[in-house]
């Protein structure tokens, strides 16, 4: 089996900035590549009844010690950008609409958006600060400003999010591989271990 | 430092019984002891407006998958009793009156609570129930069916879960190193390389 391997994540999901870091590596190990698939949080947590989670009593302050341990642990910078946490709409519009022309470029910019965010601890919640951070990173094609706002464009992401939640995706990162599911940063260890095993 | 591990948990908790069948030998492998500090997730859920895992939609499902796959690699027996989730009030205070007695006990008490719910799908959510598995595994001091509705060991339950919620604890498995919170089953690698580091 080498189909690529699913990897749903919110922009604005600091696990997904971690795990972004490593899955296409996680996945070339095992001879399998990986299907980037932005989506949007909000509309998932309508349907589980949950809240991002430094908005949580205790949770929210335990995940932010726990993300800097686990960033230091990784050896990769991190930090929250402003505001936190944040509308990502439109550098999910600004993937698909690139992922459709290049999607090795979609990929290269997806990076580039979370480290823009989570390294850097820029702000990528608008149109104008996607396409700022596009452009730094020789990453904006050129109509990308106009496909921000076109409707074909809206009706791709919400299809999208549509479908990761038909597939049961509930969090960011979620990953699907073989269509066993696992959510969390914390599964990575487990989706490498299922891709050299084959299961078990 | 040898001061003990901290391990927090809950018996109606799958993710506490999982890491209950390794936490003393991990502790163990760096030279440390583990304090077993059952409490109830429903009153942290009060303070964090949280809900039984197993009850939201989508998580549900994918946390019961995630159990049977866990259980499998570790090659621990796994199923969930019925009912579930159920009450754990009258295993925490068969746990904290034993503790008093006799602390060697009342960790294998726990741990042959945890077996009747996980391992062999039994119910532990009533006095009964406790007092039958207690008798069992040859656990059932003299006195434990009359402290099951003293008082005392009410309170001193309500203390140890108040202790608890007071340190940031709010879910289960919750282990604490020299201060250093590690929350979730998924935690006990980063809990090990902590001990095995000093921090990071």
């Amino acid at each position: 089996m080498t189909a690529a391997i699913d990897f749903y994540f919110d922009f604005s999901s600091p696990y997904g900035y971690l795990a972004a870091e490593q899955i296409d590596d996680l996945a070339a190990r095992h001879g399998r590549g990986v299907a980037w698939r932005p989506i949007l949080l909000g509309a998932v947590f309508a349907t589980t009844g949950s809240q991002p989670l430094m908005n949580i009593p205790l949770k929210g302050d335990y995940a932010r010690r726990d993300l800097a341990r686990e960033a230091r642990l990784l050896d990769l910078p991190f930090q929250f950008p402003k505001p936190f946490p944040f509308m990502s709409v439109a550098a999910c519009r600004a993937f698909y609409w690139t992922h459709d022309q290049d999607p090795g470029k979609a990929v290269a910019l997806a990076k580039a958006l979370y480290r823009e965010a989570f390294a850097a601890g820029q702000p990528i919640d608008s149109a104008e600060s996607v396409l700022t951070a596009a452009g730094d990173a020789g990453l904006a094609l050129e109509g990308l400003a106009e496909a921000l706002t076109d409707g074909a464009v809206k009706a791709r992401l919400r299809q999208e999010v549509d479908a990761a939640i038909a597939k049961g995706v509930f969090g960011s990162p979620f990953i699907v591989i073989d269509g066993e599911p696992f959510w969390g940063h914390d599964r990575l260890m487990q989706a490498d271990r299922w891709l050299e095993r084959g299961g078990w």
